[in-house]
């Protein structure tokens, strides 16, 4: 719907994913909020799906999470559960098709998914449905999972062995509970073996919420805990507290959680793999309230500065961040240096989403559009400038000069994450390799020569 | 979207159909002046979608067909080929998940499909998909219909004959013509050789469109020329004039017609049977200025009017209509009877689409609220009021009274279709078997009961 | 926000207006039904006005009427009486601002106008209240009409006489009622000594609505009696009808009515001058089933049809009608003549208001987008053709040659008004002088040169 | 359209306001990425006003500045002049029909009027409009305002002396340019000398664009010159910088400023009266990087934060803010202190805005759903807690509670803003005299009587 108007080099969050079991609350208004505290996660679309054992509901659309929903949209999602999503496109274009969670009816009852991430070996999986001869309707990574989660399991697996759990199952198999449950198991398991790249995923089935995270632990996915009975499943621990969740653990890499009346069960997916999860995570996509394996992400970040002070130690006045998500690591280089932290640039939080183009002269202007220095805490002073991450090194310069212009006497650039020196495949909006300014056919331009 | 305010014992319309291939023409804006031709057969939703060779394209909302399009959204609709749908729904509920077309990609490229009339093994066709394991996210018989056609042939065949064009065929055979066209026909034949009930369809692939009618003839749909070359395809002639195009024929029932870069190809589909066109069409559906089966609307309308003064006639002064859908019925009475047509009452076009509910006093208006009587044509005269047909009965009775009170000194009902004893199956919105006044144990109730 | 596709050689309707004083009844939703059935009188934005005694309420948009009102907007027009308006832009452009009734605060409390005509002396007007240093913020006479009665009487009058009720008046006169009463009678009478043109207006004060008719009685207005109490006023008695009110009488040209908890009050506003009454409301504009001057509009046309059949008899076979506003005068004809009245062009109901536009190829066909001719009615038959009225001329000839191409042998067009030689100044949407085919200047150029 | 869901003890922004003389230039497209920097002032509607010499042009609506705005209805507002105005409403409800900026015609042209504070003397401004017969269509100040200045000078004067410039204009004048120049600014002495409160205007001419303030300078003002020439004002520094504007110097308190093709002009509106700048401009409201009479915004709460240390140190481990706004306050203290600054509290960005409430156990959660604490800055620490003011208390407490269940050993609260004792009439949407914590009534209820 909006796009950014101001590239601002820095790779693109995608998707934030909710679920919620408490039968007795309002599950749609819980995923609402939910979705409220994952916004940051992903602005282009949201959705809610809702299943109450029998019948479920949805309401998806473009916009922000709160411009999508209203108490009149909202009043018809109702249920014992219900799953949620908010995102941004990294496959399939803009457009109110693409929106998420994806809900259709199955032999077995209402099947709605919501993932966050990139399957890698996407067109092998859609050819394999459209080769099957089902139609796709979207050009998703979630429709292609769903109708997968749609077949039986056998149909998906190489090795000819019978699927015990689908034989023995049946249609009338819901409320006795098990038949139901070991199909849908035996499938997300089929899934994990088949389907390669990232994929957290929250899966709505008629009786129960199943959290799945992919073998490598790429993408976030949490659990919590409902004060008066209930679970939660989400992308970030923020999300819990917000809903008034207790955090419980996060969903293991390879892991299947199943949330149902008899509370929280655990199934082995797909055999641990080295762990391997995204460090954008870490140095700039999640919330710095959140906590990911046992670390609240701010204090990493502090750390992250400490280090960088170590590492990399220079002489001068003040300590400044790129505002908002460099902050925690100009605090952690400040408190390790013992050189004060300030800050030194504000950003107009506004300017980033909007239709509306700049005029030439506007155009010019550049940077400036979005930062303004202060001027007060730069003149005459040496100034650390600590950033979170580079990718195509564009917006690095122009911050320098406006620095400059302030009347820095010294600007020293320091950057808390590694040299980015490859695209990234597993869910992450970054650029091309000729783009990444630390790729190293790139390093050999001189740079100033962009 | 909307419903109608006040009940008016009249079987609701339910979908109007179209397609077009026209290289070089506008198709989008074509399909858009077809549906507008058709809006009189569903005012609920609309929708068009189009397909250039290779990439399609496809908008649909609720709402008429002047709401939903405008040059913004018909701008993308680009191709040389295009299929539009205009809905009042029958089956699935009002959701913008429901509209139609239905278009997906398969193995053989973009398919859509547009479809006037009623399946009635709709849930057995259903459970099959489900059964192969393919999720569907509407409660419409289109969306079944577009993922019968995108599985091969030998699936749904019980003969368990091998599908020769299906085997002959290969994925990149676009462009050679056959492989790809013998596909799909073999997809039509055996769907046809599936499905029971009423089904008039347009259906778009990557390189034609086709035009589909049921063996029983149920739903019209006829082919009209372009003046400059081009085919189009509609479900009631009416439409061919708007875009100017020039009636060629009907599609037999249980033809398949396939329009493409070589003209106009005739396949069989279905052996045919019985004739059984839907009389709801001649009597009050189609517009007055379309032609079916080689007869003006109007004149059979007149004609049956005509007959209605043989068998029934009765001395009076004047002749007139339950507005607008009777006056041709009343103007051949008129004329067979030789006694004067004359407008009696007059509605209030408007009246019927709004979502605002009258209050309690102006709930006892009642038919008043719809029908002005016009008094001065009223007033002391003995008149014969002609209606096209009556399904619960539940308007005649005021109406009469209207005309009374406005000084008729004797009404004379006589009605041009037949008694209806039964519920229709085939895509007609209609009462239910204890809802309709000719039902034989309705009948038995006195009419004052009511 | 819609126009229209296709010039219909037809002057304008231009505005419904609508009051209603009833307390104890839902005063705005009785408005919105009011609107609705004036809806052919304007279809580009519609509003409600309501006032309680002390607080006022208002909502208005572009847009149908069935557009702009909901529940949720509908739901806070609470108050003891009502005003609306329906509008068809003849003088300010099509934007939001220029949506009617126009609701101000004033000395006196709430003041709202809904006005239907077009005043000639607005220039002098708006000059006159623009000097006085009153800003306007829109183009409409009815802002204009607003702010003058805003404005104490004495302001307006050349006579320099002093103006009783003003002086006597004070500003916590409401309730005791005599004094807010005699202020806006005062102001009335004013306005209506120095307006010129065209004005029935419904005036909403805080403890009243008023009904205004200017002296010509050019625009009609009309009073009704709701059964259970309560006053209505409307543009025309079909509104009457819709919200179960019984036509009192109309208010008589120069009258003012004033319409209170007290009942109906009669005021002399302007000295009665020769009767004036738009004959396009006659022949073209009011509903059929509309009174005026205690006649029946559809019985009025019947009567002029049979006059055309007398002075303008010719031998045929079948008596037709441009569709639908020519039917009641092709009635009248063929029942003054003998000759069969039929149908023999069928009007697409929907064409007229998109923002679509045709192209190349469909603008050729140009009539043919909104009329289908009915062979079977017309193939070799001598067609009189009636039409209600002829301004540009500019669709009669295509008319004819649609009527042969069908196989007319011979087709004679009739006109029931009269030729119309100068543009309207009042309130109706024409051409200008050389564009009027009866103009005697744009008779001397000979037909075939258009 | 949105209001804040959970109370967030802080007074409200109100206004942001813009104007641009650049012929040459795109006026709207400046005026606005002006509002959108000004967005922090209001977010509940958004209007732009243009003009070229002669005709005037205008889009308001409900919405954020980047919701209100697109390509297509930017593209009309053409000129060579601009106002903007972006609102959170402080008189008036929130009403389409209350959105700024006012437009109007007057007899010399277009005026439109943007304004930013409260009159306080409203009622009687009101008054004397009605008494004039003027009557008026919204309940804002910005329309009072502009009425006012439609009305020649004298009928606000109360020394009877004869109003020169206008007597010597005349309705032709514009263009010669100095009659239309010496009645608007004899108009808006005049406006200075009768209106009492708080007033930032920018003013649209038919030639010109005016800023004004108040004698006591509560609101603020500046002006800015655009690279290529071309004026600006703005309410703060930091929408000159987002438009590439150099900051010129602010309009002085009682200034009428005059920007028109020969530049910018400096006319003595009233006599300077004691300096009063609104305390929360400097404490709150504006954004950091804004310059207020030559200080830096965030300098001066840094100084503030010092010198809360040195008046109210306090032994601790670590200093943190009430997020966003008291960080500048926050990092002060800490720099004089010595004691570390980190971030203590996550605010989530979203929450603040939606229609949605939540269900009761949500409730429950309070200041949870907007702020969750760090613990691992907080864990076994000894906190300063800094704030930028306190008005009704409500939410201290239960932050400080947060910090305490988050492992604070000690919660020191320090707020940068002197003690809120009475409310405010000039603009700030604030608690009534018994809500205030430290109004002198208020305090001598036990604290833990809340």
């Amino acid at each position: 719907m909006m796009k950014d108007l101001f590239w601002d080099d820095k790779p693109h969050e995608e998707c934030g994913i909710f679920g919620v079991f408490a039968p007795g609350r309002d599950v749609g208004r819980i995923t609402f909020f939910g979705l409220y505290a994952l916004q940051h996660r992903g602005q282009e679309s949201a959705g809610i799906a809702t299943c109450d054992g029998r019948v479920s509901h949805m309401h998806k659309d473009m916009g922000l999470v709160a411009q999508v929903f209203n108490e009149q949209n909202l009043a018809p999602l109702v249920g014992t559960h219900a799953i949620g999503h908010t995102r941004y496109s990294t496959t399939g274009s803009s457009h109110v098709r693409n929106c998420a969670p994806y809900l259709i009816e199955t032999m077995y009852g209402a099947l709605g998914v919501a993932h966050n991430g990139n399957l890698t070996n996407t067109l092998q999986l859609r050819r394999k449905l459209l080769e099957r001869g089902v139609g796709l309707s979207s050009t998703t990574d979630s429709e292609v999972v769903t109708q997968m989660l749609a077949a039986p399991a056998s149909i998906w697996r190489e090795d000819e062995q019978g699927d015990d759990y689908e034989t023995l199952s049946n249609a009338n198999g819901a409320g006795k509970g098990s038949p139901d449950r070991h199909r849908w198991e035996a499938r997300l398991r089929t899934f994990m073996q088949v389907a390669e790249g990232a994929y957290s995923l929250t899966v709505l089935t008629r009786d129960a919420i199943y959290g799945v995270r992919d073998a490598l632990g790429l993408r976030p996915l949490c659990i919590g805990e409902l004060e008066n009975g209930g679970w939660v499943l989400a992308s970030e621990t923020c999300a819990l507290h917000t809903v008034g969740a207790t955090f419980v653990r996060e969903v293991q890499p390879g892991e299947i959680v199943r949330l149902d009346k008899d509370g929280l069960h655990s199934i082995k997916g797909h055999a641990r793999m080295p762990r391997a999860l995204c460090s954008f995570e870490y140095v700039y996509f999640a919330r710095p309230d959140s906590v990911m394996e046992g670390q609240v992400i701010h204090e990493v970040r502090q750390r992250l500065g400490r280090e960088l002070a170590k590492e990399s130690p220079v002489e001068a006045d003040v300590v400044i961040a790129v505002p908002d998500s460099a902050t925690p690591h100009a605090i952690g280089y400040s408190l390790q240096s013992g050189i004060s932290f300030s800050e030194g640039l504000i950003k107009n939080r506004y300017i980033g989403r909007t239709f509306i183009q700049p005029d030439e002269d506007l155009r010019k202007a550049g940077v400036k559009l979005k930062y303004n220095p202060l001027t007060t805490n730069l003149k005459g002073r040496r100034v650390i400038l600590i950033d979170d991450s580079i990718v195509r090194g564009t917006t690095s310069g122009p911050i320098v000069q406006l620095l400059r212009d302030a009347g820095a006497t010294a600007v020293h650039v320091r950057v808390a994450s590694p040299a980015v020196r490859h695209p990234c495949f597993m869910g992450v909006n970054m650029a091309t390799y000729n783009e990444l300014i630390a790729h190293p056919e790139v390093k050999k331009k001189p740079l100033n020569a962009r």
